[in-house]
């Protein structure tokens, strides 16, 4: 539960994200919202599910994760945090650079900033249930970060009375 | 409205969700959560709108649907939930194939089968008139399973006091 | 604060959008539900962030905006209004030609019809402070609709107690 000191309003806020998509840009949508909210006093839930998984996975780099031919394959070509392509753009991969150089540049925090961010301001991280089935990831494969896999359920239960995005 | 006797809550609640994209993965998404939540008891409302509209076309594979030239070039290239493509990673179109596979493999509910889920679950298929329009097409090329062609208004008054998703 | 005399319901609701996607069809989904909102009564608040950023850039057409080599080429790229893609078959940037063409055909308001309905309509533009940081916008570079240059904390803030939607 993130209430830190500086907390704006008496009661807690919420703000739920299922982290869906593994670009590079809306992650750092993803994580810019989630340590914003938290910042100022808010629980936040990130439940990430198929591409968004990336951004919790150990393994780091275009590295097979997962059990089975086929999750080694999509494991290899997802690749993590530090080859997510942009949604727009991509530039034969060259954009998400750009990108870095333009928030080193700007002194905004780079993705991998705003994560450990979100760790330190106690981001709830999740993991879907059904994504991790389909893609052959296990729970020893996401960061210690994680403190639940969850079915819909669970998150939508968990995500009640606040506000939640589909990213 | 969704309330089978596996209820968590004595209060409904409510999932809606506006369903934008006509991607593979996406549609998965769409429909994991809709039947997740009417499984527990929520009151879900689906409402497709553009590209989203391909998942309740009666017409599947690439065949025109609509009315007019146009609308018939955008109906071939849609072509339904059997050819929907990946959000990502593509490859040429064999993507979607790898994730049925992968879904039928470990057990997890295929995209046809969590449709079919939903209209169990008596999850509630709207669609979106102005998109109808632009695309050219009419009521009767959708499932019988939509209750009602909508137009935004309608939509945001049914989903108050719920969760809204954008996908 | 969107309260025009056809208000359906006596309290305001209110729908907030993170306008994130720079895509043609998005950018219609985003003003279509921003003016159907605001049309019944609804406060609408809509908060443009990366690409989004496009749809309220003062100079339309392929022209560098933003200071700096690197957010020139961005801005060359992205273009605005009358160059943005279509997410999904884009058929080399055909598409948003044929969308226009089906739009007028079927009476149906166009983005730019659709972009001055929703300033006629009193919808609220906010422009988000770091990606303007990130890609080198200033607030000179926007359409003087835009009420104010916002962070993640003062946009959620302004969004509780209503939908919010993410696009």
């Amino acid at each position: 539960m993130a209430t830190p000191e500086i907390t704006l309003d008496p009661t807690t806020k919420k703000l739920s994200i299922i982290g869906f998509s593994g670009d590079f840009d809306k992650l750092v949508a993803v994580f810019t919202l989630a340590t914003g909210a938290a910042a100022v006093g808010y629980e936040v839930n990130l439940f990430f599910t198929f591409w968004g998984l990336d951004a919790i996975k150990i393994k780091q780099g275009r590295s097979p994760v997962g059990k089975g031919f086929l999750p080694k394959v999509f494991g290899i070509f997802m690749g993590g945090l530090k080859s997510a392509p942009v949604s727009r753009l991509n530039f034969g991969g060259i954009s998400p650079q750009i990108f870095r150089h333009l928030m080193r540049k700007n002194n905004v925090a780079t993705l991998e900033e705003l994560v450990e961010a979100a760790k330190a301001l106690e981001v709830n991280f999740y993991a879907c249930e059904m994504a991790m089935h389909i893609l052959g990831i296990g729970k020893e494969d996401l960061i210690p970060e994680v403190k639940e896999v969850l079915g819909v359920a669970s998150f939508l239960k968990m995500s009640e009375n606040g506000q939640t995005l589909f990213i």
